[in-house]
């Protein structure tokens, strides 16, 4: 990219069940806690010259509200008359919006901008809200949800990698365990309970080998970044983020089309995108918030991401590499798993825990030394990834 | 902007009511004319590193198929794995997603991508396509549909400008024959047929004081257009166009708040931000396609847009200027009123009207030795403007 990209805000609500705020409230709940986390002060009026606004479900799908970038304006009047784009990329719908935002600034054309990831999911769709996110041709018309299909790369990499059911189950359950203790830690995560590996190895069946724990929650809430130029960064704080690389890839949504069952070809390649970018590896990262919509596919994630070697995904949850301690800790915040999965403000909460990691902020769950964070999220289902990486050197 | 940016390739579908084509079906046909419209070739698989699908209408409404951008992969093997970004901006889709995609040109990010943007409206929506792209709680369930919303707005600029209900009903009309007479020479256009003022002044009432041919008709379409750096532009063509100014503006949805009903301010704001970055004024335009969703916001436009001053629309039409040999010819494809709107596809459609004018391809409505072409969007209705700027000279 020409122009270097800093964020010097970022905030959210606590995810959940949040059936007492609307849409807006919980955009405006998160901006207000972005701008008190902007240590030296912002000026929305003033200073915000442009926003992007991710969200997944548009105004067609239920009695909500509000399709298009202007919601923002309507929720936020401080953000009179400014251009507002909306993005909606599946799963990965808050981190594209943010990959949209930084190249405006370093295109030029905008100094400091806002990008806001907002979804209620909790309220009535006739079909449920997940099936606005798969393609419905292609996907639920075939009978396939998002865990079924999960399900289906689960058991083929199981076949291919694990040394029987049982491995794996345990694994599995642990990933469950890990990102619901990390969620104890988190004051914005949905869930805040433990849960023992018994409990996720003998929970209800959903789709085979998904049980009930292996699944993320629907949940509610929005998060809120403000990125500027990285020369602009410090008149907002003294300890910004800095982007390093930013990187979407999609796959064909045709599962007779897709290449492997053992991996997601868009998360690989967006995060070799990624890594070119910032230029480092894999093992540069400190600790990483990954999509867990399944248990099964933070394992996958740890492969495709290049944490290890495909096939050893199990190897890492189970020597506890990426537990916090560990080598490197995944999904600290909770995960989708425990934090929750708004679709539209996942990524964008991810970032948030970038954050948090990265200023020395996150409190128990804090990664001593991190310089250096990934944010990843996998949607359509497994048609599109995209990564952003950041730190906190000025690169 | 930092980098400059240029259009090499433009092409897009008969819009119309194609029941017999899907949304795939769409995409790839205009993308085929696209590609045939490169003067040196391309090869899409090889050279396009990056999408932007501009589509009002998600997965959630109805039986048709896939939210994200990763709908374009399916439609278009050729583009595996690249990334791709879905824009949702109401009827601005089409336009923003195009200055999306300029944007990561600018940034250095790619050195070429392309902008898709389809729209199917003709399918069955429960309660019809067009309450999709307006706010539900703030609109639609307030019993304002776009031609009560843009009629608000007629009525309210009339009473202030116009001498009588009669001057103005013969200058709505007479837009409305402009357009049609426009359409019959664009072989791109839903109506080919000439009306006449007569008709439209006594054609049946659809929201006073909008008749029949006062509004633009539902349309299905798809356009194509394919952008690279400037540096790169005499690799495609002897001929591209390059982007001088591109920019978005937005206005609350809540009528109570809104400071005009006889003016658009997100226009207005849009069109200054695009003649600003473009360093050229309104008077430097040679022609514009601008958004006629009714006759009377192309009137309105005039103004926003800064062809003529506040109040003197009225006059432009019954003088002829905007008129094919006028000062500054509107809508030389038929516009929406003519041509279609399909929404997603209308704004690249105007951008390949441009494409046509600038390389003097435009046939029998050629604008004579234009040099800069705008296009515009508004919708929302009225909370969002988009306005693109593009010239056949290098800036």
């Amino acid at each position: 990219m020409r122009g270097k990209v800093a964020v010097v805000g970022a905030g959210l609500v606590k995810f959940g069940e949040l059936f007492d705020k609307s849409f807006f409230d919980l955009i405006v709940e998160a901006t207000n806690h972005c701008v008190e986390n902007v240590d030296k002060g912002i000026d929305l009026e003033k200073e915000i010259e442009a926003a992007w606004l991710g969200t997944c479900d548009g105004a067609a799908s239920c009695q909500r509200d509000v399709p298009s970038g202007a919601a923002l304006i309507s929720a936020l009047p401080q953000l009179k008359d400014i251009p507002v784009s909306r993005n909606e990329n599946a799963c990965a719908t808050g981190s594209d919006a943010f990959r949209n935002a930084a190249m405006s600034i370093a295109a030029g054309v905008y100094e400091t901008v806002m990008v806001v990831g907002a979804e209620k999911m909790r309220e009535k769709h006739p079909e449920g809200f997940l099936r606005f996110v798969a393609a419905r041709e292609q996907v639920y018309n075939r009978g396939l949800i998002a865990a079924s299909y999960f399900a289906m790369y689960a058991n083929a990499h199981m076949h291919k990698y694990a040394r029987n059911e049982e491995e794996r189950r345990s694994q599995l359950s642990k990933i469950a365990v890990k990102n619901h203790h990390n969620g104890t830690f988190c004051p914005f995560s949905h869930f805040s309970f433990e849960i023992t590996e018994e409990q996720a190895s003998t929970a209800p069946m959903v789709s085979y080998p998904f049980r009930l724990f292996d699944c993320c929650p629907q949940t509610d809430g929005a998060a809120v970044v403000i990125l500027t130029r990285a020369e602009n960064a410090l008149k907002y704080t003294d300890a910004p983020l800095y982007l390093l690389g930013t990187a979407l890839s999609t796959d064909t949504y045709w599962l007779p089309n897709r290449r492997s069952l053992t991996s997601a070809h868009a998360t690989v390649n967006a995060a070799r995108a990624a890594y070119k970018m910032a230029r480092i590896e894999a093992k540069d990262i400190d600790f990483a918030e990954v999509h867990d919509c399944f248990t099964f596919t933070e394992l996958l994630d740890y492969e495709d991401l290049g944490f290890c070697n495909p096939g050893d995904g199990g190897k890492l949850i189970d020597e506890g590499e990426v537990e916090l301690g560990g080598r490197i800790p995944v999904n600290t915040s909770g995960g989708l798993k425990a934090k929750g999965h708004p679709i539209g403000a996942t990524g964008i909460g991810q970032i948030c825990e970038n954050w948090f990691q990265l200023r020395n902020e996150a409190g128990k769950r804090q990664v001593d030394g991190a310089e250096i964070g990934l944010q990843h999220n996998l949607g359509g289902p497994l048609a599109v990834a995209c990564v952003n990486i950041l730190t906190n050197k000025k690169p």
